[in-house]
């Protein structure tokens, strides 16, 4: 039998997807599970969207453009420029989610060994990503005793090699909730420069920032050459599953780079694209709904999580993912306890462990990410099944 | 300003996509293109495909399995065991597109500096597929002479060096419209078995063999843990769009280390699945009317060729491709004449230059690859467009 390769067997196991088959075998004997493991928002897809899909009247559901639709590139520039972000439809290459967004920007980007920075904890399928692309990660601390904020200048600046290529950062921030503040990113901007390095910015939640602070892309900090932002329609209008993400970047050496693995794989969902055009324009009070949705359920979860002994989770400013200390050694073996061993009226709940967000291997062993994108009857009874399972777990 | 990525510079343009802005261009002049360039059908979707898109009532369009839904996965069962494939659900693993199923399978299995054995000419995206992960592409070359049937096993055996870790096969062929015979196959499956290699068997044009000899799978040959099979629903149901492929293979351990990637991506695209699963089943009229469509387009389109003087094809046996040599000494720099300078009537055509098919960069510069995707009225117009621009540029 011939082997596996290599870098297969390096790759990670999504700490977010690798207790599923304990789950499935839970739900085949009837339990009733919580997913707090995965972004995956219960709110509904805008009803344009889905209308959309019920006019298609293509007789041939065929190729797309590799770089996407161009009606959907112009409606993009018009949605950007709310942000702040201005950029022409062929600056905007249109891909298979957020996820094929990373990885062809990497490959596009940084050779195998170079050195890429990014905060831990940090999104984990940045490091599946990078790991494919044979990129060495190398990690600045985030604590959550600091509520995740960014490591001061120093820290980068000390990471930094002659290897170092890129500074990957996520804001708001998978898997901490952390909005980078204005001063922030021009610290950020001052190392990039220093350095020439390539800024990945990962800004698929910038709908959900719950404070006043005026937030600011990345596209905005100056340095055209230097940035490449990361997009996604799936968190913003509930449609993980149509795979619609965006490389948006002033750079063209790197566009016309990106177009060539674009090419290869010919071209984004069709189906999808769809969607997400019709998504896009008249869909501010859809948008509004939702913001003030995911922010009255952090407001209850935050507060209900505290409440519980020995919990503890910062309070998230954006996204919809919070890193909580569990009072626990091992929170994996306790995520993995709860889908296997205890049910509350037969039900139970399922977290993804935090220690597939570090690269440290001491580091967040206590700890677990959870996504607040249920509806608050949900959330609710996570709390109360997480609150017993910590109980009946400890006194094991 | 960074760099661009090496493996980025070395990313070859695609062949069939290259020309397109040129094609652009003319379009916006007004002039009609035949598009032979890309296996673009114009055939339509099976009706079941585009009414289950009617049909979908989910409210969100959630994320599905990283393995792709397990109903879309039973009925594929169904449809393997009518071409003698047996496999079970899990041992079929859902891709965006046959392209990843390619990338995912090139990354599972083989290393950086591995080497993969394939004939030239060969699809171009399995070359762009191995710069991306690595990997030495070694070519055994079939010529438009022998009609580029598969060249003898003693080509392949002094191909393979210390490094050579895997041979790929697509079967009926793109570009050549070859069909491998069940003779050819078990003497690829003895070289296989001899130095125990992964043998990638892209087999997306099953559905269109236009001979009476029984086709023969390699999922068939008896060595279960070598076989990698690609598959793709794209080309069977006019449905390139939806960016449905597959994995099959009997290989546990390549299943588990594709899953990890497929894991890292999240998941392949929702709507793309419900529109597969419901062109699977109910449509053996629409599959046996595409097959004796494509065969008349065949007939008629090969036999136009080779009355154009100094035109000749061989005639293809699979698929829906013909690789030609043309009476001119740089095909490139012919097509991209025929979208920039000549118009019959307004009116040109668009083809793949073959060279980009071919790994030694001497072979295929007289040759193009077409594809008989139109329906015959446009096939009749691009041969008289074809013998007109070859007249016109021989005479420049």
């Amino acid at each position: 039998m011939p082997q596996i390769s290599v870098r297969g067997l390096q790759m990670p196991s999504s700490p977010i997807r690798k207790l599923a088959p304990l789950a499935e075998a839970a739900k085949r004997d009837g339990v009733k599970i919580y997913h707090l493991n995965i972004g995956q928002p219960d709110l509904p897809t805008p009803r344009q969207g889905l209308e959309a899909l019920k006019q298609v009247d293509r007789t041939t559901l065929e190729y797309s453009p590799s770089e996407g639709y161009l009606s959907l590139r112009e409606k993009l520039v018009g949605y950007y420029h709310k942000f702040g972000i201005e950029v022409r439809p062929d600056e905007i290459i249109v891909t298979a989610g957020g996820s094929e967004a990373i990885l062809l920007s990497f490959l596009a980007c940084l050779n195998p060994g170079d050195e890429m920075l990014m905060t831990e904890p940090g999104y984990a399928n940045y490091i599946s990503f990078a790991v494919t692309a044979g990129i060495n990660v190398k990690t600045v601390t985030s604590t959550i005793e600091e509520g995740f904020a960014l490591p001061p200048v120093e820290a980068f600046e000390e990471a930094i090699t002659p290897k170092t290529r890129a500074i990957l950062l996520c804001n708001p921030n998978n898997p901490t909730g952390y909005v980078y503040s204005p001063q922030e990113l021009y610290r950020i901007k001052e190392i990039v420069e220093k350095h020439d390095l390539y800024l990945f910015s990962d800004e698929v939640y910038r709908e959900f920032v719950y404070t006043d602070e005026p937030y600011l892309s990345a596209m905005s900090l100056g340095i055209d050459e230097n940035v490449i932002l990361i997009d996604s329609v799936s968190k913003r209008y509930s449609e993980c599953g149509i795979r619609i993400g965006m490389i948006v970047t002033h750079n063209r050496l790197v566009r016309d780079t990106v177009m060539k693995y674009c090419q290869a794989r010919l071209s984004p969902p069709l189906l999808g694209q769809i969607v997400a055009e019709a998504s896009i324009e008249g869909t501010e009070d859809y948008t509004r709904a939702c913001f003030e949705e995911y922010k009255a359920r952090r407001d209850f979860f935050i507060k209900g999580l505290n409440s519980i002994p020995g919990v503890f989770s910062p309070m998230p400013h954006g996204a919809f993912y919070t890193v909580v200390s569990l009072p626990v050694a091992d929170a994996e073996d306790f995520c993995r306890w709860c889908l296997t061993d205890f049910r509350l009226d037969g039900e139970t709940v399922m977290m993804a462990p935090a220690d597939g967000f570090y690269r440290h291997p001491d580091l967040g062993r206590n700890q677990v990410r959870m996504a607040y994108v249920l509806k608050k009857e949900d959330l609710q009874r996570s709390l109360l099944i997480l609150r017993s399972a910590l109980k009946a777990y400890n006194r094991r």
